[in-house]
């Protein structure tokens, strides 16, 4: 039996999310099928994090076990001839059996994108949120800093999350812009249920001018949903990378 | 009569190219119905390039006469309200009735990007060339120097180019990278046709490391369309900026 790590970039507009479900467009679905096209045999594909529907990943990571050996590069090749376009294995290689993309130690980075300008988008529609009213950087920046470190984080958590606790670990949050772009950086341990999207629509009301900058320290200090702002549309975000510790 | 320019983004992976052809997508004819729609009587839009199918820009800038008077706010948002949704007009404003996008004095900037990567494109598909070899960047960015000035540039005109003559000056010519990703920035006062992409074409050869550095310059020399390389696929072009004299 080996265990298979495959890294996977993948399009988020056209799926109904990662998780499997009947009769429905899902990237953990079309997986198993082209494991299944390539092996012959089914076997279930479990992935480090269940993105929403619209969700994208430039790097999401996944596994699954198999009897038949086989070169790491026979793989990767045969999984992306059975893949539709808007999905494809980066690269695969055989782990040890405790591995589990989701349990094994590491730290996720998701981005959230804003387009700030009149005109609706064009080249980035579907990845990101629009908005024709600037956004005030330094104050989201400034912000959003108070969520760095270990907290409980239910005010960020969409109900019906299905977490035992909700205390996370976010490592890095940061917020910058680059001509028209506004994006929220956020590096963490493990993430709720919506989380980064709780947190751009809070944030985006500071970035507006409706909240305070002291806004986002006092939303987290509720440790309630309700104190939060809308959550955010999933197109805006980007699952970017996962990093393990055993990776150099 | 008011002279309107536009300012335009498009994504040129659904469009047969810029210019309008009966029966056939085209980003010139989504334009002239829209002013149609928005003014009720038809006109013509000239672009300052007819940028070829599949091709996208950043920024295309075009021109159309109208004889009713309009607040440019209104253009703008009359014109994308008609718009699909892979084009958008990103500004409008009044201009003298001397100006014309191709004719009057200026500068384009044209980027033309790989993917260096085992795995094909998915979140860039359509807007890049794929390499899983690897490009020698530091070779392509020498080689491409000596397109810099003012040259007969013959060897990188397309047959069927209806240009008057092959002279065309190249301001600024760079090859970068960063993490996959090769970009050849050209910036010139015009462009013959297919010119950017029989560069990128030829440039690939030299970073593959099938031709010299100095290949480049033998080719420029050469004034002959054969001693150039293929030309590059359309979707790794990318209309990026027209600057005219005029603007701050």
């Amino acid at each position: 039996m080996s265990r298979w790590r495959i890294d996977l970039e993948y399009d988020g507009r056209d799926f109904a999310g990662w998780q499997a479900q009947p009769n429905t467009r899902t990237v953990q679905g079309v997986l198993e099928s082209a494991v299944e096209a390539v092996f012959q045999v089914p076997a279930r594909v479990h992935g480090a994090g269940r993105t929403d529907s619209g969700v994208s990943a430039r790097q999401q990571v996944a596994c699954f076990n198999h009897a038949v050996e086989r070169p790491a590069r026979a793989v990767m090749h045969g999984l992306n001839r059975f893949l539709p376009d808007d999905v494809v294995v980066l690269a695969a290689r055989e782990v040890p059996k405790a591995f589990h993309p989701r349990h094994s130690p590491h730290h996720k980075v998701y981005c959230y994108s804003w387009l700030v300008r009149t005109a609706r988008p064009v080249l980035a529609r579907g990845r990101c949120w629009h908005s024709r009213a600037d956004l005030d950087v330094a104050a989201m920046h400034e912000a959003v800093a108070p969520l760095q470190g270990t907290h409980d984080m239910s005010s960020f958590r969409a109900t019906g999350c299905s977490s035992a606790h909700p205390v996370r670990t976010i490592l890095h949050a940061s917020v910058t812009s680059r001509g028209p772009w506004v994006e929220l950086r956020l590096v963490g341990t493990g993430f709720l249920r919506h989380q980064v999207r709780i947190v751009s629509g809070t944030l985006m009301d500071v970035g507006l001018g409706r909240r305070p900058i002291a806004h986002m320290a006092e939303v987290l200090a509720a440790r309630d949903r309700s104190a939060a702002g809308r959550t955010a549309p999933a197109e805006g975000l980007m699952l970017e990378e996962i990093v393990y510790d055993d990776e150099p």
